[in-house]
C-alpha cells in the first residue's frame, strides 16, 4: 500500500470512528437507570427503551477498549458510561437472583423480559467485565468475568442443562460456528497480558480453533455454518446454510490466533478458506455487497432476509481483508479490501446524522432507517473502524520508516 | 357482480385450486413414514425432509375439508394421505410420551427436534383431528380433538405453565392477536353441526371475539398486533406493530362469527375496522401488495422482512374482501377485491410448475423460488381458493336465480 493510499484510508476510517462514537455518546446513555438505549432512530431518538443484554455488554466493551487503546477516546465520559453500563449488567442482567443465566432483554429499569437458551448474553457479559476491569482496575469486574467464563465453558463442553433447552430425541447435538468463535474471542480477551491466564486457556483456545475448522467442508471448498458434533456435513437446510459474514469474522479470529501462535499453516488456511473463500461465495455479482445467507447447493435459503445486505458482514469483511493483507502482503487482499471499502462506504454511512444504516435490500437501498435496534448496537462498526485504524496506523508507520 | 364477471373469477379460482392440490398430491406425500414433506422446491423436489407439526396438521385439515365439501376432491387418495398424516401426528407429534405438548418440528421418522412455547402446534393438531373425524367417522379422532381443545383452552385462560415459558418479572402478560384468533377458529371448527358443542363453546367464542376487538386502538383507527392483557396499547415497538394480513384474517373470522350469530353491529365493525382499515394501512402505494409488518407511527419495523410481500396476507385479503362483499354487497369491497386479485394473480402463481411463490421483495420480484418451506405448506392458498370458490358459487347461484 502506498503511503498516500494508507493516509487516505486512515483519514476516512478515523473520521468515521469519531462520528460513530459521537452518535452513541450523544443519544444512547440512560442517565436515570444506567446502561444504554440501543433502539435509536435515524437522528438518534429513542424509539424503544428495552435493553438487550448482548448490546449492553458490547457497548461497555467498546467504550472501555477505545478508552484504553485509543488516546483521543481516553475521556471520562466514556469511562463513566461504561461503569454505569457494567453496574447495570451486574445488578439487572441475571434471570433471577439465584441464576448465573443472563436475560436476552430487560425493561429499561432492568426486569428480565426474555431469555435465550444460548450462551451469547453471558459471553458479552464476560467481555464487558474483563475490559471494565482493565480500565478501572476494580478486581470485582475481573472476578465476574472469570466466573462467567467458567460457566460458559462448562455449558459448552460439559453440561448444557443450565441453558434450559429440553433434551429432545430428534435434536442431535451440533457444532454451530458461533459457539467456538465466541469462546476463541473470549480466550483472546481474557489472556491479554497475563501468561497464567493464557496458559489456563491454551487448551480451550486450541479446541475452539479445531471446532471452527470443522466447518470447512467438501474438501475445503466451503465454510458451512452448522456441522455435526463430530464435524460432518448435516443433511437438509441446516447443513447447507452459509453465512458469509460470519465465516469472514471467523477468518480474522483464526488469523489473529495464527499470528499470536506463529502458526504459518493456519495463517494460510485462514486467509484462503475463511477470508477469500467466503467473500467469493458471498459477494453478490449483480448488485454488489455480501448476501446475509446462502444455501451451498443454490437452493433458496429459507431465511426471508437471505438476500439483504447487512452492515456487520461488511465490517467483518473489512477487518478480515485488511488484517489478511497486513499478515501476508498479498496485493489481491488489498485489492478486494478496497472493493469492499468502496461499496460499504458508499452504501451504509448516513452522512447527515452519523452512524450507519444497518439494513439494505439486495439492490442496495436502505430498508430500515434506524441506527440501532434489538440486534444493532455500538459494537461491530466501532470495532471494525478501531481495528482498521490500528492496522493502517501500523502500515503507515512502516511506510514512514522505510 | 355481473354473472360474466363471477363466472370469470370462478373459472380462475377453480383452476388455481386444482393446480395447487395437484402439486401437493404429486410431491408432498411421505409414502414410507406417513405425513407430508413441505420443503418443496419450485418443481416439487424435496429439499429438506424435516416435518413441521403446524404444517402437518394444516395439510390433514385441508385434505379432509376439500374431501368433505368439494365433490371433485372426494377422492380416495386425499383421504388416505390425510389418515396417514393424522396417524403420524398421533404417533409422533408429542414432545414425550407423557406430554400433551406438541413439537414444532420432528425428523422425517417422527423424533422431536424443536418445541415452541406457544399453543399453535396443538391448535392445528386439534383442527386436523376434528376434520379427520368428520370424514372418517372414527371417534378416536374427535376424542383427540376435544381433549386437545380443553388443554389449549386451559393454557390460555387458566395456567400457561405447561407451555414451558419461564415466568419473568419484566414480561407482563399480553394479548397477542394470534391467540384469540386461533381459539375462535377452533370454536368455529368444532361446533359445526353439533348444538351441544356449540353451546359448550359459546362463551369461549364470545370471549375470543372480545379479545380480538381489544386490538382495535386509537379510537378505532388502527388494529395493533399486541396489546396489554387489559386491552391497552403497549409501549415501544411491540405495541406499535401492525401485521395487516393478520388483521385481515381476523376480519373474516369476525365476519363469519357475526353472520353466524346475526350480529349486525359486529358485521359493520369487522368490515370497516378489520378489513378496509388494515388494507388501507397495509397496501404499498408505490409498488402494490401488502406489507408484512408496519409500525403504526411510521418508524421502521425492526423485523428485517417488514417490506416483503408474502403470499398469505394476500390470500387472507382475498377472503376478507370477497366475504365482505357477499355479506354487505358494498361495491367498494368488490372493487378492492378485484384490485387485490389482479396483483396477487399477476405476482404469486408459478404458471409453469403450479402452486405459488411465497415470498416477493417490495418491488414484487420473487426472492425465494420454493413452493413450500418451514412456514409455507398446503393451507393458506387452498383454504383461500376453496372459500372464494364457495362464495363465488353462491353469488353465481343468486345471479342465475334472479
Amino acid at each position: 500500500m502506498s503511503r498516500a493510499q494508507c493516509e487516505g484510508l486512515l483519514g476516512k476510517v478515523r473520521q468515521e470512528l469519531d462520528r460513530t462514537l459521537e452518535f452513541w455518546l450523544s443519544h444512547s446513555h440512560d442517565q436515570e437507570f444506567g446502561g444504554f438505549f440501543t433502539c435509536l432512530g435515524r437522528e438518534g431518538a429513542v424509539y424503544d427503551d428495552r435493553k438487550y443484554i448482548w448490546l449492553q455488554g458490547r457497548q461497555v466493551w467498546t467504550y472501555c477498549r477505545l478508552y484504553r487503546k485509543v488516546p483521543r477516546f481516553h475521556r471520562q465520559e466514556l469511562l463513566d458510561a461504561a461503569v454505569a453500563g457494567g453496574e447495570f449488567l451486574i445488578r439487572h442482567s441475571a434471570v433471577s437472583a439465584a441464576s448465573t443465566k443472563r436475560a436476552f432483554a430487560v425493561t429499561r429499569d432492568g426486569r428480565p423480559i426474555k431469555v435465550q437458551r444460548t450462551i451469547f448474553a453471558e459471553c458479552f457479559y464476560t467481555m464487558a467485565m474483563d475490559e471494565l476491569w482493565r480500565v478501572t482496575g476494580v478486581k470485582r469486574y475481573q472476578a465476574e468475568a472469570m466466573a462467567m467464563m467458567e460457566q460458559v465453558s462448562r455449558w459448552v463442553r460439559e453440561d448444557p442443562a443450565g441453558l434450559g433447552r429440553p433434551a429432545l430425541p430428534g435434536a442431535e447435538p451440533v457444532n454451530s460456528m458461533a459457539v467456538p468463535m465466541m469462546l476463541l474471542c473470549l480466550v483472546d480477551q481474557l489472556e491479554e497480558g497475563d501468561e497464567a491466564i493464557a496458559g489456563k486457556y491454551q487448551e480451550l483456545g486450541a479446541w475452539s480453533v479445531q471446532q471452527i475448522l470443522q466447518h470447512l467442508q467438501r474438501k475445503g471448498a466451503v465454510v458451512l455454518e452448522t456441522v455435526s458434533a463430530d464435524g460432518k456435513e448435516l443433511p437438509g437446510c441446516e447443513g447447507r446454510l452459509q453465512n458469509p459474514g460470519h465465516a469472514l469474522e471467523a477468518g480474522w479470529f483464526l488469523l489473529r490466533y495464527a499470528v499470536k501462535h506463529s502458526c504459518e499453516e493456519l495463517k494460510t488456511m485462514a486467509i484462503e478458506k475463511f477470508v477469500i473463500g467466503p467473500f467469493e461465495a458471498g459477494w453478490d455479482p449483480e448488485f454488489g455487497g455480501l448476501f446475509y445467507f446462502l444455501d451451498v447447493d443454490g437452493h433458496s435459503p429459507t431465511q426471508l432476509e437471505w438476500d439483504m445486505k447487512l452492515w456487520w458482514p461488511h465490517t467483518e469483511a473489512l477487518i478480515a481483508f485488511l488484517l489478511g493483507y497486513q499478515v501476508s502482503r498479498d496485493p489481491r487482499l488489498l485489492q478486494t479490501f478496497n472493493h469492499i471499502f468502496d461499496y460499504t462506504f458508499a452504501h451504509f454511512p448516513d452522512r447527515e446524522h452519523g452512524e450507519w444504516y444497518g439494513y439494505l435490500n439486495r439492490q442496495g437501498t436502505v430498508t430500515h432507517t434506524f441506527k440501532g435496534g434489538p440486534f444493532k448496537g455500538c459494537f461491530h462498526l466501532p470495532r471494525c473502524l478501531y481495528l482498521c485504524e490500528q492496522i493502517l496506523d501500523s502500515l503507515l508507520g512502516e511506510a514512514q520508516a522505510s
